[in-house]
């Protein structure tokens, strides 16, 4: 199975109202719910590409249960979640049909005791040894230690299982020491760690701070891969439009479902951004729109270039 | 006891953030929850005041059930909510730090089947014949009958129990017509109701329509009250400043209270003004300020004049 890790879980509420005022009181027309964090995700495209996953990471409370609950309703999808005594967080992204524009409200994690981390550690080190590959994504919970993903890398690579790491900040300036197989870092994310804005620039800085393969996504310009012998664009159709949420975890289910069948490259990287793009066309955020994922997959332009060793 | 009803109870929710930007990403700060809908409020004013109060209406769902685990910590409130197979709403308010607006998104209520209205009903019947007084607080739930207040005020004055009805629109157009022992609206539901913006000339409509006696709810200014045979103004200290929000709850349990120990209208009157404040004046949205409360009442100035029958 695919393993994915979501130290900060949260119960995902869409809210579609008319249009946002600020200071002013809304009727919300329509309230969706839905379990999230970045591996949850990325779990979810897998389970719906046909792989085995499990996620694992931390859940509590009522969200938590809620979390847990709708969890089970994922065919392929194994609940590993360590329970902890705080309220795993809700986030809410108001929708305004007028602009289209997605204003995002971000609860702050549970605060994890220094126990409930320990038991987490075990649990993940006994899941690694039925994994073909973990992802560790997203945010740090309050009460996880900073260098936590650094030590998982560490513990993944102990155990023979690659890894990927898709987070930000200084979760994502610790993590990359521990030398991940894979960093799949935005445009963003890479400026922050790096300093540059120049992609390819910045892509070379972030491999010598230690990741193996650093899969940069460049949003609507697709994804700029460095591995340890080559370079690679992956670019997909031009003039795609649609929600880009969810368009990154997207693209590392995309990734791990082609590195766990063995799969070069070329391969790993198409099925990444058609997964990304066919998840920006899906009227449903965070969904991805099957039929024009298989159309997609032919249409992405991969081009390489072998570099020195 | 005192018994209020919350046909459309809510999980209140409130998030501060630093400033609130349409269309970007907030991480939330602080996050306080607690039971609301406004006849849930109006009772846990009571309780604090020392009544024994009893809360109906409906709840369901995960909300519903956080609600219920709270609402077992507040002393001398007896919940007796109605179980229904939707989902209790959740209410957003966004506080904005830098500019203290709050921006309030409200879910729409569970739908409410009809034997579900029907089980709400008989509840409420026998509720009455231990009850002192009944509050009718807020909106009505998508599938209660728009006539709902109305039946329910009948209900309990062949029961012998007075009535105070506080809601707005259709509800209150159409609840006013089951003639209440006391409507309170404020400014803005008096206007609509009666389409004058004049608030003594729209009491007075709000009379024909078949309120016993009309409590308007001016906000700085205090109240107006109009009973079958005089008026009242009762206007608290001025320079009071702080968060409305719950001040209207406040003052109907005022009303409550002062009706329920048989006190003349002025007391009733002050009492509601020196809570309404004294909730405006506190730090927590919704809750206030005892001290302040005490100290209020005997600086709300009532005056009075005797109206022709």
């Amino acid at each position: 199975m695919i393993l994915t890790v979501t130290l900060n879980t949260a119960l995902d509420i869409t809210y579609r109202i008319p249009s946002l005022r600020p200071g002013s009181s809304h009727r919300v027309s329509e309230v969706t719910e839905r379990p999230g964090g970045k591996g949850v995700n990325v779990a979810r495209v897998l389970a719906a590409l046909g792989h085995e996953v499990t996620v694992t990471g931390f859940s509590g409370g009522t969200t938590g249960r809620v979390l847990r609950e709708r969890l089970t309703e994922v065919p392929r999808l194994t609940d590993a979640l360590v329970p902890v005594s705080g309220t795993t967080r809700r986030t809410i992204a108001v929708v305004d049909a007028r602009s289209g524009d997605t204003t995002q409200l971000n609860e702050p994690g549970p605060a994890v005791s220094h126990a409930e981390w320990s038991a987490f550690q075990e649990v993940y080190e006994d899941l690694l040894a039925s994994a073909s590959a973990v992802a560790l994504c997203g945010s740090l919970p309050p009460g996880v230690p900073v260098g936590a993903y650094a030590s998982l890398i560490r513990t993944a690579r102990a155990a023979g299982v690659p890894t990927l790491l898709d987070t930000s900040g200084s979760a994502l300036r610790r993590g990359v020491a521990g030398r991940p197989d894979i960093l799949k870092p935005n445009a963003d994310e890479l400026a922050e760690l790096t300093g540059s804005h120049e992609p390819l620039r910045a892509t070379q800085d972030a491999r010598r701070r230690g990741a193996g393969t650093v899969v940069a996504s460049l949003g609507p310009q697709g994804l700029l891969a460095l591995t340890p012998d080559a370079r690679w664009r992956a670019t997909p159709p031009t003039g795609l439009h649609g929600n880009p949420t969810g368009a990154g975890d997207s693209a590392v289910a995309g990734l791990l479902s082609a590195l766990v069948e063995h799969q070069p490259w070329p391969t790993r990287l198409s099925r990444a951004v058609a997964l990304s793009a066919a998840t920006v066309l899906s009227p449903v955020a965070g969904e991805f729109d099957r039929a024009a994922y298989e159309e997609l997959l032919d249409k992405v332009v991969v081009t390489g270039k072998a570099t020195a060793a």
